[in-house]
């Protein structure tokens, strides 16, 4: 262990002398246009999502891959070919991604990764787990558990409106999980014994002066990628498991890749998106304590226009003469950046782009459209969310067999 | 937090420059009378019991106190005061002690704080809660998780044999019960949250190469000091805590301490326990893993009286000439030692003593009266153990309601 944990410690380190700072708590870049996605995958060490894989699941799937999957939103993975592997001998293998309720109400960021895991869940057709890591909010976080264990049923709300399906996806809040299923515990503390106070300093950048709840948390993180922790799904098997996630939460995965082998496990394989980035601008992502840098799943038609309009930075001219002339640039435009998350349609996409870029189209007008698409996405959500009970997350939340 | 803890990690380093270690992985003195306790007592700050304090305790208890109380077995306290305040004004309070299952059998040593344990239940007639640390031996040890969990229950029985009330004590396994009950998981996080590397470095000499499970252990071991860890027993009451254990265990209670003002909690009393030593000597204590240093609770009268007289160290002279002339030491004599602790009997201990001392008993004969106490106790233990189910262990481990 010592060996390959050094490494990540030093590429972590590499990371401080960068312009990009991304782990599990900070994601920033100095540069305008973002962050530098090809420079993380070969400082984090992991694999690009090239044409020849894209190929590779639409021969296996049968489907299309998602807008997500061809326009290098979900851009990087480990080890997905062995997953590919696995489906296509008709093996099992499971979904497991997560979420740290920091806030009530979602926002468009957050939503990123969901709406691809329910896409992996359609297309596989395989059980998914959903880790809630309201311990970790409360650790790191100003909070009380009460309030804490509160916005994890809120969160869940918003999870279930992405339309998951009920008979194959267990959600769970750590803090109540953890009191329901003595194998979460015994897995958490297989991968504690496993994991010294040296590497999640390595890993994470712990120093002496942390509490030791932060210091413990990973283990906690890292127990889902372990069939055992749900004995009621998986029983006595030992079932591979796949993380949707975004990048910044690769560290600890790595860490859990490194232990996984010595508990008699395959490593977890990951699948990694990059940030939609807040309204301000691509240096940061998106900030669910800085109300004006996201658009919120809870905001109405009147609040997202005027944030858009008033926030979204423009890759636009100073005058309407000069953008007729030299055309926008859409690679720092967050409005055209925004409708390559959320507007499905390639063709409308190269339009808009075509017509920014020419000068044809203004930055009010390609506001326009996002205002709509974002406005049509989020009360479609609002109107899933309103549909779902208390007994509905309780059903979700309840450890059970899935099918 | 940091001045008080600071505190303790001074004196900690302190004893490493001591003849005695006394922390909850090692005991061990290079004096051959054993750990110098009044010492102890000034290193970790606590109380000494103190005549005044027995007069105290049989005021309150209105019966004799126990022999260990009587001969400074029981030797050391924090606010037991107040404890006596409490009973005293008929509020409540509980117990609370526990044990490291590293072993199937305990030894006679091992039943010190639970013989004192059940006398201190039906004096004040509380509450009793007992931690079975089955997760730490997991940590520390060479030990599967079933294989601690099995330790568990067969530690159990040892327990129930000594005579617990079953409907006021609950006695619980850490990765049993971890998964049983959400409030326990919450209250190790709150813990977890206040305390930080540094202090447990300064506390328990952890150091960088530690694994994170072993750093994140001392809140297991404090949360049941918080009452709330047990709602099913108080409800949402806030009742004070007394716990009884040996004196190596001090550490995390210090700790505790320190934390539990900042959760809104009295600090924990404690009543402590010196060491049982090891048949070779007072320089150690017994240990489970050596087979010769100790009395197992599993021991046949045989087996008992082979290592009395094999190996339990001698106060006597070396020729018999020489012990008539000279008498025994009953200061390192490890028979008389064991007396003190297992013979009941005042008068008896007083005559043994004088016999010894003056030359008129011999070490055989000494040894003896040893064989014959030890043998009829743990023959007790055996009888009363012998009738301990499965199921009953299950009742004492069952969370409930007390009585």
């Amino acid at each position: 262990m010592a060996s390959s944990l050094e490494n990540l410690s030093l590429q972590s380190k590499e990371d401080n002398n960068e312009d990009d700072v991304v782990d599990p708590w900070n994601v920033s870049s100095k540069n305008q246009t973002g962050i530098d996605y090809n420079k993380l995958i070969r400082r984090f060490g992991s694999s690009k999502i090239d044409d020849e894989l894209l190929m590779r699941i639409e021969a296996a799937t049968k489907k299309p891959v998602h807008h997500f999957l061809k326009r290098g939103i979900f851009f990087s993975h480990r080890d997905l070919h062995s997953i590919l592997n696995l489906y296509e001998q008709g093996k099992p293998f499971y979904l497991y991604t997560g979420r740290g309720p920091s806030s009530s109400s979602l926002h468009i960021g957050h939503l990123v990764p969901f709406i691809f895991t329910k896409w992996l869940q359609d297309v596989f057709n395989v059980p998914l787990i959903i880790q809630l890591t309201d311990d970790e909010k409360f650790l790191w976080k100003d909070l009380k558990l009460e309030e804490a264990k509160a916005l994890s049923v809120e969160n869940a709300k918003d999870i279930i409106a992405c339309g998951f399906d009920k008979k194959n996806t267990f959600i769970f809040s750590n803090l109540q999980f953890m009191g329901e299923c003595p194998s979460f515990y015994g897995n958490v503390l297989r991968i504690q014994k496993s994991v010294t106070f040296n590497q999640v300093k390595g890993i994470f950048g712990f120093g002496d002066s942390d509490v030791i709840g932060k210091i413990a948390f990973p283990a906690v993180q890292a127990a889902p990628c372990l069939s055992s922790t749900f004995p009621f799904i998986f029983g006595n098997e030992k079932v591979p498991c796949l993380v949707p996630c975004a990048i910044d939460q690769d560290p600890y995965f790595r860490m859990t890749r490194d232990v996984a082998p010595k508990l008699g496990y395959l490593k977890p394989a990951l699948i990694h998106s990059s940030f939609l980035p807040s309204l301000q601008g691509a240096g940061t992502k998106m900030s669910a304590s800085d109300l004006n840098s996201s658009i919120y799943l809870k905001d109405t038609p009147k609040e997202i226009k005027n944030k858009i309009n008033k926030y979204a930075f423009s890759g636009g001219r100073e005058t309407v003469e000069m953008h007729r002339e030299k055309g926008g640039d859409c690679n720092v435009d967050i409005s055209y950046q925004y409708l390559k998350y959320f507007l499905e349609s390639d063709e409308e996409l190269i339009k808009i782009e075509k017509a920014y870029t020419s000068g044809n189209m203004l930055t009010g007008e390609l506001k326009k459209i996002l205002i709509e698409s974002i406005s049509k996405i989020v009360k479609e959500h609002q109107t899933n969310r309103s549909k779902i009970t208390d007994d509905n997350v309780k059903e979700f939340m309840t450890p059970r067999k899935l099918t």
